[in-house]
């Protein structure tokens, strides 16, 4: 039995395997989903799976980012309709939360989309990466970092960015400089100042684009931070205080210290940023009329979990069997014929360290003793003991073969750009931020501001790109909350 | 006698007739410049005339814009490295004035670029032409388009957007809805409504582009202007009320109506604009240890002229000998050989018309009946009584063989993109905003934002036209204070 059926311009054929083709991508659909409460919604949420492209794009050799426009073009989503007709009013949304809350300084905002459900999965106050955005969205970075100083710091004249303590990464290094042109840009000057004891005198190192990168050693004096005839009056953190606050940095109270120190990881703990994320999802689910869930990913958290001494795992197995649970409920309240599975980070751990996918309880009995180590140390060797068990969420783009997720960067309030990550190793349910991952850059330049109104739904990248830039808003929306809670002299400006 | 010399990277002969490949371009040099105070300046200040294309070039059929690229790179420019090197600076001088005043909510700025000289020569407050822009310059203009918005009125559901009162100028009409998008984009509900008397119902007009735009009858009720089931709270004029403010307009004292009517042309001035100007280009020339000269047109006003009758010629003559021979003094101090030349408009003329050029005061003696009736009325059918008579700038930038300007848009305090006017009929001495003239889009995307600081003077496109950007702020910054000199409402405030 078959009839054909005409979706957002496509023609579909319901029955038990279809294929739709969008974009010259054939897209599988295995089954017809079904929603008890909104019909009108759910049968667009295919679980969509790219199997192959088709022999005009496979002739085309040539390298990753050329494929990209026409790669991600796949799965329908009527999330994006609704978000797309609500763009005036999520924008005012928005614009009435700043009135009342600060937007992080800058952010990035790992986002997972499964076809059926979009969230993010990591939000970053101290964002590295931004070497990987194309040239064409320095403009907009520039002139959101400008917005920025404007409101903070408009009498500014010197920038001192302190970066991580790598001095062999040239990668991140690459972030420094990007990011030092950007302020640059924006009208500060900018020099490098290096709060890693090794860092004795200034130090040059090249970088693989053919510049260099000057790390100078800070100074400190009894109330500020400089470098030698460099006083700065703003100072900005490109680290992320894994290892708690250096005493160098406290008690500046005659600079802007940007971001704050509160919104550092030694403060930081990713189950109350999803809690505050989970708030947020509720009202802009009431705004859109959809269920939370569908933006929202579920979650638990472990207070006391020892990998190494396998303790407190009772906990652990305790909470992935319920929120295992809760998830299947949901997948099957929406239709939805995937394996569930959990994600256990570590519940203040960065870098894409101390994280496992948990898909059952049997899993969590069968870790050997190099996961279990894994699992207990993350960056700058900070010992795990809280987590976070997260749901899952697939990630159904690819690029070329690769799973594939996007990453998008804000200034700000502003949305600037983004890239994939993408990771050729991994599979659709495991974390991509790991060695071997490679980044290729999204035509954000066109897209998150520039959504196409007249565009059918799931085949405009524009549009996609709009509704990534209004999930990772969201999530810097909850960040801002966040920072207001954990800040410790709040008290003094009430 | 001949030695060579490097310029910027270029090698250059000294001698009387000399060629200078820039970019596939041959650029001629006629005389060694000389200046008395500034000798490492001087010598920069070619009078540069690109003299044709290479044959690389001319085999290249293609259309304008590809052509752009090469074609504009022509003379070098010390100002240029002066701005570039002093970017930080310049942008907190502007952040500073921005903090003390407030810019226009958008603006265009006509730019002349004579090699030797830079100048603004004409700030528009209701600008048109947005839909010239590239749409690579479109997220730049949204991004600032929600941060004036953020400012002025966050709480901003609707926004009626007025536009002139042409209906049959699909141009311009392209422009309206451009204008539009970008509200649309930053997260306004925007309908157009027509104050024109002739629209009585919704009017649909199909634009060359497939696209087609709604005019909308207004509705006045005693506090509020609306449409018919649409109460905004703000309005936006791209109508620049040359016939003076339209009494539905008056006391909308509920409504945001961007801009204030005083910027309407009924009650600007160029002199006053450019008095301002004067002052700031006087500061912005000390914070760089420039002449001001170099970017400030000199310009005198006559307050009674009529030219249909003849009456108050003598103030004319008068005012533009003065002022060819003050060009003569300067030309002569900065060793310039170009025949001196004024320019007399209308001091509240747009839409170009009402603009003649005048190289000697025997041309006002010669001034045919034509002429006299074509300058003793402007748009909308104003009379012309009071006259700026404006120091003539060349615009030696050309696209192909056609005498090109820039102009370049802003919102908010930022640039957002840029066009060039090109008109293949007019001199370099000729007003190009005239019919015949079109628009070849810059590249201002990867531009005035993006400067790059390790290029040499005159090479890099972006720091030409980060440039031009610095100068139409300064032009947009005298509009703001001749704003608050000219608001009726300024003692309530203070």
């Amino acid at each position: 039995m078959k009839k054909a059926r005409r979706w957002s311009g496509f023609v579909v054929e319901v029955g038990r395997e279809l294929q739709i083709d969008v974009f010259g991508f054939k897209v599988r659909r295995s089954q017809r989903h079904h929603h008890p409460d909104n019909q009108a919604f759910i049968p667009l949420m295919l679980e969509a799976v790219r199997i192959g492209p088709t022999s005009k794009i496979q002739t085309d050799k040539r390298p990753m980012v050329p494929h990209l426009i026409t790669a991600l073009t796949g799965p329908i989503n009527e999330l994006e309709q609704r978000i797309l007709d609500s763009m005036p009013a999520i924008e005012r949304w928005f614009r009435m939360e700043w009135m009342e809350h600060t937007p992080p300084f800058y952010s990035s905002v790992d986002i997972r989309n499964a076809g059926f459900k979009l969230a993010p999965v990591d939000t970053n106050l101290y964002p590295g990466g931004w070497n990987n955005l194309t040239p064409e969205m320095l403009p907009l970075a520039v002139q959101a970092a400008m917005a920025a100083i404007e409101k903070i710091c408009p009498e500014a004249r010197n920038l001192l960015l302190i970066p991580e303590n790598h001095t062999r990464n040239t990668f991140y290094l690459s972030n420094v400089a990007q990011l030092a042109r950007i302020f640059n840009m924006a009208g500060l000057n900018v020099r490098i100042g290096s709060i890693n004891p090794e860092i004795k005198e200034d130090t040059v190192i090249d970088l693989p684009n053919g510049e260099s990168v000057k790390l100078e050693p800070v100074i400190r004096s009894k109330t500020r931070l400089g470098l030698k005839d460099f006083d700065p009056c703003t100072i900005l953190l490109n680290n992320d205080l894994s290892a708690g606050i250096p005493g160098i940095l406290e008690d500046l109270h005659e600079q802007y210290l940007l971001p704050p120190l509160h919104a550092g990881w030694c403060v930081r703990r990713k189950s109350q940023h999803f809690a505050n994320y989970e708030e947020v999802s509720k009202r802009f689910g009431k705004l859109l009329g959809i269920d939370p869930w569908l933006i929202n990913p579920m979650f638990s958290h472990c207070g006391e979990v020892n990998f190494a001494e396998g303790t407190g795992m009772e906990c652990l197995t305790t909470n992935v069997d319920m929120l295992l649970t809760k998830i299947r409920r949901k997948y099957k309240e929406f239709g939805i014929h995937e394996k569930p599975f959990v994600i256990v980070k570590a519940d203040n751990g960065t870098y894409g360290m101390g994280i496992m996918t948990v898909r059952s309880v049997a899993d969590l009995e069968a870790l050997n003793r190099k996961t279990r180590n894994k699992m207990s140390v993350v960056k700058d060797g900070q010992e795990v003991n809280q987590v976070i068990i997260q749901e899952g969420v697939l990630t159904n783009e690819r690029i070329n073969d690769a799973v594939a997720e996007p990453v998008v960067y804000m200034m700000d309030r502003y949305v600037v750009g983004g890239f994939y990550r993408v990771h050729a190793e991994r599979g659709v349910d495991e974390n991509l931020n790991a060695p071997g991952s490679s980044f290729v850059p999204l035509a954000f330049e066109q897209s998150a501001h520039t959504p196409q109104p007249g565009a059918k739904a799931g085949v405009s990248l524009p549009n996609r790109f709009y509704m990534y830039g209004v999930i990772a808003r969201l999530a810097m929306l909850a960040a801002s909350y966040e920072i207001e809670q954990t800040d410790p002299n709040a008290e003094v400006y009430e």
